[in-house]
């Protein structure tokens, strides 16, 4: 193990999403990492990304990771699928901290659960119509079959909180469709947001299909990248705090929503740039 | 009538639009003044405004309005009900061109409508928020009784063009609910999407209660506006920029389905500032 210097140790995590979603991955993050800092960012003023085009995502991805940096953080993570799948490798080509996105150490976890080697994914519009999943999974295990699946009303009815109602379970049933007819045995939750609809996803796929979604294998991943780098926090008491671009009335609620508990630190609003 | 400078009379109006949903009036702007060169930019890359902070809001629309000014526009309309309910005051105070929303102009209509004085009112999440529309209205009416309903979810159900679907029938009927039981003869539909649901909306509130959308008597309140100011354009025949800040995949498909019909000018990518 190399061993960091020590103030680079104390320093905090930064973690950039398009809007709230992605505390349901800090949420591991502060489990899995008790010692660790941690500032995090939100793009409320702009959320969602899904639908946009991947020039638009790639220069607010850059605007939220610049943020960061600027309050000297060790290492980024991008916890947002539609972000870790359009433009990832330009921003790691670009910034001199490492960032970890959040498709990656899911595919590595469906790879790990599926016997059949048939994998479903779903995510935004954005993120299927990269095609990143497909190709990373392919690079990994090159006789997968992979099937993927747009569910762009998944995100408003999530924020809404309408889990359970029976619109949500018309729009799941007619989203998922395509998928029961692969024949998958793992499906990957490719959107932060994903998580809260979890039970109405489930009873769709069936109990042979295990679901897979980023926060725990992503919150293990960035601790083993740390613990790599001799990054690893040892004794200060961890420290957050959390930002958003715009804070409207309910983005407390929706967030506790999304974090499954009060936040650890109270959200505040920031400006870019 | 005073007459405006022949320059000024040539100049374009200028449209601006958190999306594209604000084409529904653009459509009624052409059909009324089909001499008018007009210019329009709609917030791709940042849309829904819908469920953000005021002060966010403001923000945005103020860097339309100036993208518009730097074009040398003669009129702004402001073709989206959040922008109009939330930040046109101050829009107007600090302008060199007068803007008009697309509120007051639905509100004349249902006032001229209305026989019981009950009204109802549907828009996003910050509209209704505002309390604008019941504010203007009581300074009309003091008599008049409103009642209000945010429909979060119209917006998303509407760009997915579900505008038949069943999910979207239970949804209307759970937003709508509230106000079947408040007796209302006519109902403002308080955002340029929800003229895309309106056969839904009109089925869940019953054939005795009429629908005001804002497009036609915003283009009908800008043609008198252009004409006390001596501003209407006579001769030359008209030209059309459209222009959005993030031009992703389906764009032009859901621009025409607010439309109505293929665009008179191609949809151009710009930036703000």
């Amino acid at each position: 193990m190399i061993s960091g210097a020590p103030d680079l140790n104390r320093a905090p995590i930064g973690v950039f999403d398009s809007g709230i979603g992605g505390l349901t991955v800090v949420k591991e993050i502060v489990r899995v990492l008790p010692n660790e800092s941690l500032i995090f960012i939100g793009d409320t003023a702009r959320v969602p990304y899904g639908n946009r085009g991947v020039e638009v995502i790639a220069h607010f991805a850059e605007e939220l990771s610049q943020f960061l940096l600027g309050k000297q953080v060790k290492y980024l993570v991008a916890a947002c699928n539609t972000i870790s799948s359009t433009c990832l490798d330009r921003i790691n080509r670009e910034l001199p901290v490492p960032v970890l996105g959040v498709v990656e150490p899911a595919i590595d976890e469906a790879l790990r659960l599926t016997r059949s080697g048939r994998i479903g994914v779903i995510g935004t519009r954005a993120t299927v119509n990269s095609g990143f999943y497909e190709a990373r999974i392919k690079q990994d295990a090159p006789g997968a079959f992979v099937a993927s699946q747009a569910c762009p009303l998944f995100v408003p009815l999530a924020e809404e909180g309408m889990v359970s109602h029976k619109a949500t379970r018309l729009i799941t049933g007619e989203y998922l469709k395509p998928l029961t007819a692969q024949d998958i045995d793992v499906l990957i939750l490719g959107c932060t947001h994903y998580p809260i609809l979890r039970e109405v996803i489930q009873e769709i796929m069936g109990p042979d299909v295990a679901l897979v979604d980023s926060a725990a294998p992503t919150a293990e991943q960035l601790r083993l990248n740390l613990a790599a780098k001799g990054l690893l926090a040892t004794e200060s008491p961890p420290h957050y705090d959390f930002y958003v671009t715009d804070a409207p009335g309910r983005v407390n609620e929706v967030a506790s929503s999304f974090f499954g508990a009060d936040l650890p630190a109270k959200l505040r609003k920031t400006t870019l740039g």
